[in-house]
């Protein structure tokens, strides 16, 4: 038995999410899928990050077991060959049998993005979150300044989230502008259940005025989730960058 | 009566091209579908750019007549309230009677997309075509320089055209590199059926040196469609601008 490792892009847009589920169109259902037509076999992949409906990934990371004698590389132009063109794989490896795509990452990044204005240009609709009014990306900054550290996050975690801890350790949250978007860029060790999203919605309430960027450290502070901002659609959001101690490593490093 | 023009960007993944079909969902028809909410008419649209499938626009214009008293300027947000995300009216404005889209432009500008590489990113398959060859921009530069000019552009015209006179004016072609993706821009007085698919698709050819550079001014010169290269798929083509004479101009100028 071996273990192949994947790297694994999708536009998120098209699917109930990363995980398999009975009864919906899902990334890793469909990678599954593609695993089968070209193995035969019914691969239990397990994937790094369980990407939300709607969410995307330039570089998720999946692993499975196999009794197939295919070259590990061309596990990524084969499986390519029977996969959407929204989902594609990067590259594959022969990955040490230990090799945990989850429990292996030291830390992720990923990234959101935000347009302002009262027009979002539809070829960028699904990418990113439309915000009618200008914010204020300096203010936005100072709340993300504040979200850096190791800190119990609970109030920026939706209910129903299985973690028991919610200690994370946040290495990086950056605000800034690229082709015309607001981006915020988000590294860590691991992220909550909506952890992202409702960080980004709370960003946003600061950019506006409606929340004063000072008040970061008072809201993680409560651990209680309504003081943070509303949760921002998934759209905007994308897996960028996982780095890992191994010399499984992304290339995406 | 009055005549309504509106600006109007669209992703074109969704959509069977412009143009209003019975049996088809079409950004046309979308538009009117929307039109009738709003007013209550059947409205006799016409565009500029009757686009194919797949093909994108961020400035489409398009008019129509109607007994409606809203404010030109509101019919853009009040149109936005009724379509979907991937059809955005970016302005509306009161026409002179006698405006007429695709009669009174004076040139568009059209932008042909290509991604090269084993693998195309995800996030862009909407609005590129993957090439996996390397191409040689330079190349592709000499053959463009060969398309501008007044030319019969036959060779570059799908069966089935309407147009009688296959003579057109371009007045710019150039290829260029932006954010990692070839970019093919072309500006002229018109555009035959296809002609810029089909120049693109010449155009990749002498790229990847499957056609010499230096052949463009014969493929024009044979006015035979079998001499350039095949039609380049939909989704890399994007209608970028349109100028006007009048002052009922297009606001991307």
């Amino acid at each position: 038995m071996r273990r192949i490792a994947v790297e694994i892009a999708y536009d998120g847009t098209a699917y109930s999410g990363w995980q398999a589920q009975a009864n919906a169109v899902t990334v890793e259902g469909t990678l599954r899928d593609a695993i089968r037509r070209l193995c035969g076999e019914e691969a239990l992949t397990f994937g790094a990050s369980r990407t939300d409906a709607g969410v995307h990934a330039l570089c998720n990371v999946a692993a499975w077991d196999t009794e197939s004698p295919i070259p590990a590389e061309k596990f990524a132009p084969a499986l390519n060959s029977f996969l959407p063109d929204d989902i594609r794989i990067i590259r594959s490896w022969e990955a040490g049998e230990g090799f945990h795509p989850r429990f292996d990452a030291h830390s992720k990044r990923y990234e959101y993005r935000i347009a302002c204005g009262s027009v979002v240009n539809p070829l960028r609709c699904r990418y990113v979150c439309g915000v009618r009014e200008t914010l204020d990306v300096g203010a936005m900054q100072k709340g993300a300044d504040g979200f850096v550290g190791i800190h119990d996050f609970s109030a920026f975690c939706s209910a129903g989230a299985q973690s028991e801890s919610k200690v994370r350790t946040v290495t990086k949250c950056e605000v800034y502008t690229d082709a015309g978007e607001i981006v915020i860029g988000v590294e860590g060790d691991g992220f909550l259940y909506n952890m992202i999203r409702i960080l980004a919605g709370t960003l946003i309430e600061m950019g506006r005025g409606a929340k004063p960027a000072e008040s970061m450290a008072d809201i993680l502070e409560s651990k209680d989730r309504t003081k943070a901002g509303p949760t921002a659609p998934p759209q905007g959001l994308t897996l960028v960058k996982i780095w890992y101690k191994t010399t499984e490593t992304s290339n995406a490093n």
